[in-house]
Parts: C-alpha cells; structure tokens; sequence
C-alpha cells in the first residue's frame, strides 16, 4: 500500500507553533506538502486540521514526529491509499 | 459488467485502524485507488465512508477481506458500472 | 432521437442487490455507464435512483430489465436526447 | 436573430412519456439537444423543466409541436440568442 | 471604453415576448449574446434579468430599443467594462 | 509593489450613472477592467462594489476619479498586490 | 520546510491603509503574491485577512514587517508547507 493523503485531526499546544509543526512534518522523507488549518485556539492548545500528501506516507512517523513535538493526534478524519487518489 | 468505482457505508471497530484497512483494500487486485473517511467514532466502532476506484471490481473479494479484517459493510450507497463512470 | 442519459427513480427489492442490477444494465448494449445511488432503505425494499448514459438508450429494454430483475421505475426525473447532452 | 437554447415551464400529460417529448423534439430540425427534468407529478400531469439547444431555433415551431403532444407550454424561463450563449 | 457586459433589470408586458426582446437586442449592432430570465410573472407584466455581452454595447441605443419594444429598464445590476472583464 | 486588484465598496449619486463610473475608471491607466455590482439603491444614492484589475493599479489616482465623478470610497474591501493575484 | 502559503488573521490600525500593507509585504523577499480582505472594521482599527504565497516565506520577518507598520498579528490560520501546496 502505498499512502497518499492523510488527514488528521491534532491538538497541539501553543508553543511549538503551526509554523513549527508545518517545517518538522514538510521535512520528513516522503512527504511532499503539508497544509495545517487551525480550527480552534483555546488557552493552552490549539485544534488543527493537518492534511498531508506525499508518495508512500508512513503514519507511524508522522505520529511519532507529532508527538515528539508535543502533539497529540485525536483522529485520523481521512485516509487515501493506492496508486492514485480516489 | 466492470464495476468501476464503490461507496461503501461500513462499520470497523477501534482496531484495526482505517490504515490498515485502507493497506489491505488498495493492496487488492484490481483495485486503484481507496479513500476512507471517518464519519462518526463511538466507543468500540467507526462509522466510515469507503470509496474504491478500480478498473473490475469484485464486490465479493472486498466485503469478504472487510469482514475478514472485522468491519461489517452496512451498504452499498452507489455503485458504478460499465465502460465509464457517469 | 438519440436517447443520451436517463434518471430513473426506481424500487428495487432487497434481493437482487444493487451490484447486480448495474451489472446488468451495463451489460446491456449501447449502455455506456450506470451509477446506482442507494437514497433510501426499507425492510424489504430500496429506493435507489438510476443514472444510465449512452449513445443510444431504450427504455423499454431498460425498464424490461429493470422489471425482470424485480425492480419497479417509480419515474424517469429526467431524458436527454439529441445529438449532444445539453 | 439565432436563439441558441431555451428553457420552458411546460405542462404534459401522462401520456405520452416525457421519453416521447424528448424525442419528437429532439428529431425537429435545428434542435442539437434536449433534456427534460420531471419537477412535479400530478396525479393527470407532470409539470416539466425543458432544455432546448440548437444553433437557430423556431420557438413557434417547438410551442406547435409540444402543443401537437398534448403539452402546454406555461411560461417560457429563459432564452439566449445571439453568436454565442452569454 | 469598451462596455463588454451588463446584466438589466427590466420590467416588459406580457406582449411583446420575451423572445421578441432577445431577438431584437442580439440583432443590435456590437452585441454578441443576450439572455433574458424571468423573475417574475405578475398579470400584465414581467420581471426579467437580461445579460447582455459585446465588445463595445452601447446602453443608449439598448434602453432605446427596450423602451420602443414597450420595455423599461429598472435598473442597472452590473457593468463590465474594459479589455477584459474581471 | 504592483497593486493588481482592488475592490471597493462605494457610494454614488443617482448621476452620473454606473455606466459613466465603469466608462471613467477603465479609461484609466494601467486600468485593464472594470466590473460594477449595485448592490442598495437608495432614493439619492447607490451602494455599489467596483472590482478593478489592471497590471499596477494607483489606489490614489481611482479614489480621485471616483471623487471628480462625485462618488465617495467608503472602504477598501480588498487589495492583492505582487507578481501574481494569490 | 518551504512555506508556500500563509493565511494570518492580523489587526491593523486605520492608519496605515491595506494598502500600505499589501505594498510592503508583497515588496518583501520571497513574497510572490499578497491578498488582505478587510472582514471587520471598528472605530480605530481594521480585523483583516492576509493571505500571502511566496516560494520560502519566513513567518518571522512577516510578522516583524507586519509590526512594525502598526499591526498586530492575532493568528496563523492556515500555514501550507512542503513542495506543493496541498
């Protein structure tokens, strides 16, 4: 299988930012574009939209790569898989 | 006939995820392309919507691998047959 | 008159499925494409709405069929004829 | 002038088919194409939205002939003419 | 400048036809393409958007011939105007 | 910076019409189109919104014409400005 | 990580104008493009959209340029990343 779009429902806190998140998760191997859209700002964390497209997407790294920075991934909203997006 | 593409309204449980759910459909023969969107997530199950593109689709095969991997396929919501999607 | 694409509101019974009601009109000759959406389900029954293009379409084989396999076309919601879609 | 497509709030009986009124305005000279969407069904009549395309269309000549089929043609919604639809 | 487009708010009686206004104006000098909507259908008069497109329209010469077809421009809704329309 | 469209949210006197607006404003420099919407029409005045696109527009220059013209900008709706409209 | 898109919800006095704003950013390294939609206005200051596309944006000489013209950037509501906009 190979993962092609992920959409993920993250809250992350307020530092590190989206800014941060968006470089960490575009940097890694295999990704190829990373779009973060906060849904909701409360105190301490913010509720985003992260959707994430590249060739092969391993989640396994991208979650631990959010979590390492301090993100805990609620859902997973949306998942495509195959040799094309459906 | 050649069924060209499935909306599926299927319920999985916790475990496996819509990943590995998403792995195996795409991994099928003939199949293109898969997309799995959570719809609702209630304690134990996932209500998921499941498109699958492909050039012959067998209904059969992927509701028996579904099932195999412990979803349950509620209904067919479309389907599209024939030697082009319209 | 070249009969391009029909909508049919039909009645479809539990058993045949849906998959096989498109299986068997996109075998049907001049037919391009079916989609089945599913739009509503009773005990014993669906209600589901038939998209069918073509080149040139008959309704009468199309109903024929429909009929043969249990269904009943409540209504056609739309015909396009000529020689182009409009 | 060159009406290019028109679109006609038309009432038809139940019989003849709303199948039959695309054909017999489909075959009528200059018509490219016709689609007719069903928005209403009484229990005698069905109140119908009718799309005509063409390069020069005679609106007496489409009036005369949905009028021959036991149509009536309640209000006429739109009408482009001109070199090219706007 | 170069009018390109506009869209009119006009108020014509029953007779003359709709049809009748679109030929006449699409029959004007610079005038491409010209459709007429019904808005409203009141006893003795009609509402209608009219979208009238050219290379260089001239509104006075267009009010001119709605008003000498019995017509009466309400209103202006829009203007384009220019190389190109925006 | 290359202002590359503006739009505006103006009020203007019953005359000079919209049309002499849209006639002015694309006769402008670097202006290349002009689209005017009523949006209010009030007994002495209409509310409109002037959308203006041109390859490096003067916010100065139309403020004053719209002025001259006896309009009065109420507020810049929106700007995009760069090598390309984003 | 390349920042291909940032959309920022800033607060901005009435004094300097969007367009100030707009002429700065869209001046800055790297910026190919800037859009601000003004969505509030209030007696002293303006609640705006700034959407701003560039091959490699820094969100910090973004900000700081944003500040230093008056404004005050309230949030990042979408940041896009990576080779592609996703």
């Amino acid at each position: 299988m190979k993962v092609k779009r992920l959409v993920l429902d993250v809250l992350i806190p307020q530092d590190p930012s989206v800014l941060f998140f968006a470089d960490k998760l575009s940097d890694m191997e295999k990704v190829d574009g990373v779009t973060i859209r906060v849904s909701e700002i409360d105190e301490r964390t913010k509720s985003v939209e992260m959707t994430i497209e590249g060739e092969d997407l391993s989640i396994e790294d991208l979650i631990c790569e959010i979590e390492d920075l301090g993100g805990s991934v609620h859902s997973i909203d949306s998942v495509s898989s195959g040799s094309r997006i459906v």
